[in-house]
């Protein structure tokens, strides 16, 4: 692609590194870019630039946030005794979002994978042991919001395993199974095999 | 998302403007950025910020490049004879990757699009005509290489009409049919119909 001017190649091979960007979504980026006007692109270009400004890990929970302890851990009005654990601020934010849970949460910052040299010690666990241990804590219930995939069933089998040597919480894991609106006849044998040995009671 | 850091919120607003960037992606993206060095951020953020720099129209083609005429229409190994409509840069780029073409090109900027107010005189139809009635003009053979959609349509009519008054010239339009690799019965009926009209002859 030589005939193209040198600042819009240059932006579809930066655009291309980004992940689920492919080198036709990059094209059509950076000419929609092209087209868009100057303030929008001085906007974007800035927003970028300053993605990292007041962007600090809440010293509770892990997640990013402007200040310490961030708005969910700050919120009183929360349920103190149930705490949620996820891989990263972003599932955090997935389950924020419907509303569902009420607690507070502790963010791992990933999860145990042995291939890619993460072991429970690079993770935020012994964080979590931490404030599980603090004197008075309220926590008696755990909700390991963890991948349905091989990394985080290590991390959740870890983690059960050590918690239950702590004292006599409730833990649980997020059910797995044909999601809604899925289709059983198009749905994997693993996703079916657990939809089936996690059947519910219909009372 | 207001527990989120405000330059995460931002930057995910203004990558969720960007076209086939969704909720999801954007927030996918703005914590691959949040985690990416300095000089990554940097150098996208400047990236962005460049894009229109040195990029011109060739007075030419109309295709976007950094000098005019541009690389393609600079080069005489060329086939002077044939010409390529293209609606835009982008399916300039497309075709060319193929290697398949060595004719020159002309890039209308757009199709006709009633609806949307886009009418012949807002598109480089009268640049067209303009290089095909210059004096010694070498184009004998047109292909219209237009999207096969409504304006896609309504374009090529039109061009095919006012092209059949101005000289005797080979005018097609590229095939549409099943593409390489697809599947007859997942293949919708307009697309199936194209494929058995514009059947062809095997010797």
């Amino acid at each position: 692609m030589d005939f193209l001017p040198e600042s819009l190649t240059r932006l579809i091979e930066e655009l291309q590194i980004l992940p689920g960007i492919g080198p036709k979504s990059a094209q059509r980026l950076a000419f929609h870019l092209l087209k868009s006007g100057d303030s929008r692109i001085e906007s974007l270009s800035s927003s970028v630039a300053d993605i990292k400004k007041g962007v600090i890990e809440c010293g509770t929970c892990f997640s990013l946030t402007t200040n310490s302890p961030c708005k969910i851990c700050g919120d009183t009005s929360r349920d103190q005794s149930i705490l949620c654990i996820v891989e990263s601020t972003l599932d955090l934010i997935a389950i924020e979002k419907t509303g569902e849970f009420k607690g507070r949460y502790h963010v791992l910052q990933g999860t145990i994978s042995p291939l890619d040299g993460v072991g429970p010690d690079d993770l935020k666990i012994g964080e979590l042991f931490a404030r599980l241990t603090e004197e008075n804590s309220p926590v008696n219930e755990i909700i390991l919001a963890l991948n349905p995939d091989l990394e985080g069933d290590t991390t959740a089998l870890f983690l059960r395993q050590k918690l239950a040597l702590l004292r006599p919480m409730t833990v649980s894991r997020i059910a797995r199974g044909i999601p809604s609106g899925g289709n059983l006849e198009y749905t994997d044998d693993a996703t079916l095999i657990r939809a089936l040995q996690g059947r519910q009671l219909m009372n």
